[in-house]
């Protein structure tokens, strides 16, 4: 099965072309640049490099959130524009569950943890050593309710995201001896571990090209501070 | 510092670009195609996706073995070509420790270990804990030899590259409790972490264009059987 992933949740971008769990391609982007720009070509080039076309692409992946909301938004257009155009199916991966994909095959628990500003971090924790179980869905939670539910955690735990540092820092000398994050280039979104995801775990959601959305945690600032006046 | 890498030591082809220990771009593509048609499109198409161009580039850096001698040749002669026109300075890395550096940040003892047919094997063992020490040069030996060496490490030791599975499946029960393989999204050499390489262990070494060579570790096939032959 031919799984053409995209991931534009962050600063980066990426695309991925894979055979079953095996990349034919990636090309990952870090420099800064308009999503909306770089990442249709940065496909094009990836199908071209690898003398592959969209018609033999099996499925669709795009991570649809969390993440920066504009990013999030040109993902899913792209990919709803690529699966409406070529009538493929596709799926939506959390973009949470493709941070914990990073970690394939390594063992104990995958903690992916984003900076979601405000105090707070998008979170959620995977069971490296069952399949990738998922143990809690995604949330926008405080810092230290993630720090509360890590102290439960038994077996050794990996951080994942661009929130891995930020909660290392804060979780005091005894708990850092069963949490570490993970490496530097293990640690970021990328969309090989998203079309990883939906190839493992998300075949059987895929759905038309209508179905797909990103999936926000959290209202945009612009609305949340529009709801808290109306409040007034 | 900007540095740009090429790899083209087995089947698959990559190029990466640095900035210091950060990717700004990484391009991967194991489609089973001639790298000599493949490389210098991808290193155009991650340059032009990232805005940036060959001036700009401080450093160039690719795998020289060992390795596919053909791969090899693509490779060297690819950047000896750009650091010639460019007049840049370029280095040669070794595809051992390239291979040791997608294990960069783990805890251990990284032995790169690559298929070499004839019942040998390419190896060299890095010290992960002590900033990547190598502790045996680049060799081609039995896997036996290797089997044996293994036995003799004190810490946990990771297995990466093409043979990684090859010495595990042949090292028994007991030596698996301290050895493992990488996970497979690790195990196999790309463009980014030679760039790593270039940039944390080997700037000094950087020379110009005429001093890069490819560094076979055995003669290729054809004239190891010529000089069996002569010898009879």
């Amino acid at each position: 099965m031919k799984i053409l992933a995209l991931d534009t949740s962050s600063q980066a971008a990426s695309c991925a072309l894979l055979e079953d769990e095996r990349p034919i391609g990636t090309f990952y982007i870090d420099a800064k640049l308009t999503h909306s720009q770089t990442i249709l070509p940065m496909v094009e080039s990836l199908l071209s490099a690898s003398q592959r076309t969209l018609e033999e692409v099996d499925l669709l992946a795009v991570s649809n959130g969390p993440g920066s909301f504009t990013g999030l938004r040109i993902g899913t257009a792209a990919v709803k524009g690529i699966a409406h155009a070529m009538n493929k199916p596709c799926v939506g991966i959390s973009t949470l569950e493709g941070l914990a994909y990073n970690l394939y095959g390594t063992k104990g628990i995958a903690c992916a943890v984003m900076d979601a500003r405000c105090n707070q971090v998008y979170t959620a924790l995977f069971d490296l050593d069952d399949s990738m179980r998922r143990i809690t869905e995604d949330q926008a939670i405080p810092l230290e309710e993630l720090i509360d539910l890590l102290k439960k955690q038994q077996k050794e735990v990996i951080l994942v995201g661009d929130g891995a540092v930020l909660c290392y820092n804060n979780i005091g000398e005894e708990l850092r001896k069963k949490i570490r994050p993970a490496v530097p280039h293990q640690r970021l979104q990328n969309a090989y571990s998203v079309g990883l995801a939906a190839f493992l775990s998300h075949q059987d959601e895929a759905a038309c090209a209508r179905e797909l959305v990103p999936a926000y945690l959290r209202l945009p600032q612009a609305q949340r501070e529009l709801l808290k006046k109306q409040e007034k």
